[in-house]
This record gives structure tokens, sequence and C-alpha cells, in this order.
């Protein structure tokens, strides 16, 4: 089958062998994935990965159990083994052998077909179109924000970053009702925001006042987690999306002085990010900036790199 | 009078002007002094204090309202504006213009005498020792964990940092039941934590294995926080305590990808410290490792440098 590679280099292969379902495992033809930053992360090394990219997928069921066949779904990537004391803790996300679909021992959805355990899948209602259904897991991720923080429904929330996680955010925050600012770069990025109802600063004109009571850091920058430090009110909550590595010094002395809060934030609840497409209370396709064929997966990769792009889409079946 | 004074260098003056105190300030006759981390920092131009140094205190009220005079007391160290947006909110510990005692704009307690409001007393019972209740400011600092942390009865709880907040921390946990194992890298440090019933471990003994619920980081290096990611359980919570600034790289992206919880914290319940040292619950006073008076303050303070110190006291009235 058709799939995109990676094994110290990225490879269009035709011949990539078709997946074999282990038990408890469906078969997957995906539809429609989505170029994440992660899968940017990966081709650099990331991980340590090789195998089938990607992770951010639509896909019918095209074999496995009656009950899930011809569905169309999304599917959690984390596949825990389901027997050690963190997945019977219910922390199956965290679980120290797991596998992640294109990110770490299982291959991804950058592929005609791919296996995956039945118990990942979650149906796609009708009314959720297959380009907004790509959106699931990184809206999924937005929304673990509000599985970990209570946020006050008249917090001051701030976010920081306009990439795709930071409008996702933002978007997620503005479907509870919360009023909250995204602050970023690049003005076309603002923009479709705005067209989102959402607040919206330029960094060079923001000024931080240290009178936020949330700040979501969805910057991937050490600069963007220093800022977020300075927007946080004291005992305010900082919610960190990024993963990023310092190379310069960094200062944590104001997290003890403030007693600020900050709050690591990864995967979240699918079904979740499935009601809120489904009943519109977030939109994401105005995020779509590209779209290009499972052949031509390579220029999707390096078109998702522009600064200048949002969401890149990859057509496969 | 006498007082240990900063101002670029330190001073012992013998002629500093008396305080005279202001309306809702009571004039306190200081009776012992303890030397803290914070004192040392503060010699290498913290804060870019000057005035009389010092917080840890007890002392005698020489001058206020009937009701307070000839008691003795504990002194909170910050002394907020009462009128601001964070003082409204009983933040007033984090008052953007607040005073703070030998640390910011308000003379401290290596003096004779020492002005401070009226609201920042804590009468000490006669059952707690002078000598003990000098820890009272440092031990409310380890308590308020307890206030931040809703810690499990049976959490793992693991501690790092020999030093005089480490001991305390230590011992809070211990008095609350709590399983806490303290990692040092001084055998005789955590010779003292036996002491007090406490659980150890060398540094160079201690494996991380990712599997505490919650961790203090009472290292004060940032070689110690890392150590706390390495240590802390996915989804569990770093308590930080240490401000330190890094200056090579470092890496926050554990805190994203196993969604720890970092929770800064500073000063603490005075009323529950003293409450801990008048029911025995935790023990302080064999953590004096030196005591001096007044006329030898500067000595106090070489002594507290040294890696072998605890706490250093500083006797006055």
């Amino acid at each position: 089958m058709l799939a995109l590679c990676y094994d110290k280099k990225i490879t269009l292969r035709s011949d990539y062998p078709a997946p074999v379902p282990e038990a408890g495992e469906v078969l997957l033809a995906v539809r429609v994935a989505g170029v994440c930053k992660t899968d940017l992360e990966i081709v650099k090394g990331y991980m340590g990965f090789t195998g089938v990219m990607g992770h951010e997928c639509v896909a019918t069921v095209a074999h496995g159990p009656a009950s899930w066949l011809g569905k169309r779904v999304a599917v959690e990537i984390n596949c825990p083994c389901g027997r050690c004391g963190l997945c019977r803790r219910g922390l199956g996300n965290h679980c120290p052998t797991r596998g992640v679909l294109g990110i770490d021992k299982r291959d991804g959805v950058f592929a005609e077909l791919v296996a995956v355990p039945a118990a990942n899948l979650h149906a796609i209602p009708d009314s959720v179109s297959d380009d907004a259904a790509v959106f699931v897991e990184p809206l999924a991720a937005a929304m673990q924000i509000f599985e970990q923080v209570p946020v006050e429904a008249f917090a001051r929330c701030i976010i920081l970053g306009d990439g795709r996680l930071g409008q996702l955010t933002a978007r997620a925050f503005k479907s509870r009702g919360l009023d909250a600012l995204l602050v970023g770069k690049h003005e076309s990025k603002l923009a479709l925001a705005r067209g989102a109802d959402v607040r919206t600063v330029l960094l060079h004109e923001f000024s931080p006042a240290a009178d936020a009571d949330v700040v979501v850091d969805a910057t991937g920058s050490p600069a963007g987690f220093d800022l977020a430090m300075r927007t946080v009110r004291p005992r305010g909550v900082i919610v960190l999306k990024s993963t990023f590595a310092a190379e310069g010094g960094m200062n944590l002395a104001p997290l003890v002085i403030n007693e600020v809060t900050v709050v690591g934030s990864r995967c979240g609840p699918f079904d979740k990010a499935i009601a809120a497409l489904a009943d519109g209370s977030v939109q994401v396709t105005d995020l779509i900036s590209a779209r290009l064929p499972l052949t031509r997966a390579n220029e999707a990769l390096d078109l998702a790199a522009r600064p200048d792009m949002m969401k890149v889409l990859i057509d496969i079946h």
C-alpha cells in the first residue's frame, strides 16, 4: 500500500506491507489525515520514531466487528498495555509501554490502511464533515485544559500563540462562554481567530500585566513561557501546552514568588471534541490552509512547516 | 540602637535610629532572630534591598495596644497595602506594593527594635520556647504546601533537599502522618531528619522512578528541579520551593508529556505552624547549629553560609 514513512529520512513508499490487525484491533481505511507540529518534530528525530507517520485522521472501519464495520471514526492515538499500574488507575495515556500512532512504536495514519485497537475508536456523527473530523484529536488536546483546570466563568484568560493549537484553544474557550484573549505574532492568523469571534492582540502591542487568572502557553518557545510568567496573576494558573527546551537560561523564581501553578497538558477527551464539532460550538474548517493527495504527502509536510500555514490536510480515500 | 544593616555592604551599626511606629503599628523588642537563605541572597543584591536585615524572629511587644503589650509574638513578614485588588481578594501576601520585613522596603529584625503592623502579630503560647518560635515563619512556609495541594493520606511523597526548608517540610509531612522520604546530599543532615523519624536516602543512592505522587523541590538548584521531573509520576505534583535561575538549558517538555502540575509555594499560615510547635507534632530545636549575640551578627551570616550549618540564631534581648 501507499504510505509516508520515516526512517532517518522521509520516504513515500508504494510497497509498504498492508497491516494485519491483531486481536482486539480493527483495520481502518484512512479518509483524510492532518499534519501536526509533532509530525514536523518526528522528522527532526523526535522520539527516535521509524515507521508510517501521522496521527490525526478520520477513517472508515474496513475490517472489524459488525458494530463498527463501515463506520466513520476518529482514533485515539495512545495504545496502552491495559495491565500496568497506570492503566489500572485510568491513566492509560501515560502507560510507560504504550505505543502512539505515528509517534512511538506504532505505524501511523499517513497511509491507505492502518490497524488500531477497537478501544481507540470514536464514531463520527453524520453532521460532522471529514474535514472537521480531522480536528478531533487536536481539539481534544485543547479541551483537555477543562479536564485539568477549573476555569471560572468570569476568569480572565489569555492564550499565547496563534498557531494551530492556540487557535483551537481560543475557540474552545469561546465555546464555553469564556472571555479569552489570543496573543499572536501574525496578523493574518489573528484575523482567522477574529472570524471565529475570538478577541485578539498582536504580540508587540500586548503588555503583560500579571493580571490573568489563566494563561495558556501554546507558543512552543521559552520566550513564550517567560511571557506567560509575566502575564499570569499571583496564584494564577499557566497551562503549558508547549514542549520546548530552553537552550539559554531560564528563571523559574517568579513561579515561587507569585505562587503560580503550572499545569502540563497533552491529549484530551475525544467525546467532548466530537460533541463540540457536532453542535457547531467550535468551528475549525476555516483553519485548513491547503490539501494534497497522499501521493504528494512529502509536499504536505513541507507546506505545514511554513509559518503562514495553519492546518494542511492529506486526502487519502 | 544596634542593628545589622545592608547597603551594598553589611554594616553593624550602633547608631541606627530607633523606629517610630506609625498608625496601626507596634514596636517590638526582638528576642531571638534566625538567619535564612534569603538573608544570604540579600547580601548578594537580591531585591536591591537596603536597611536593617532579617525577617525570622520572636519578639516582645514593647509599645502598642494594651491587648498586645508585653506579649511574646511571631511576625508575618509581608506588609500589604490593604486596599488594592489583590489585598481585597485576600491575597495580601502578593500585594504589588507590599513591604517585606528585611527583604523589600521595610527594616527587618536583626536589630534591638522593629516597628511592624499590629495585624502581622501572632501570639506565642507559653509552651513554645523562644528557640522554637523563631522557626514559625519557615515552618509556616513548609506548611503552605498543605494549603495549596490536597495531599492524600497514602500519597507517596518525596522531598528533595536536606537544607533548612527541606528538613522542616519533611517534618511537617511526618506530623500529618504522611509517608515522606527526604533525599539529600549530606549524611549528617539526613541523620538529623532520621532523629525526627523521617525516612531518608542519600542522593547518590536514590533512583528516581517517576512514581511519586507529590515531590517537593527544596534543593535551590536547577538540577533539583530536573530530578523532581524524573521523580514525579504522570499527573503528579511538584511543589516548587526553590527560587533559582538556570544558567544552562532547561527542558520543561516532561511537564507536558507527563501532564505534571508544578505549584510555586512561598509564605504560609503562621497559626498552623504555631499550633504544630505548641502540640509538639513538629520538633525544630535540634536544627539549631549555632547562636551568636547581635554584636556578632556578621559572623552569624558567615556561619549560616557554611554547608554544614542548619539554623543559626542571633540572640538580641
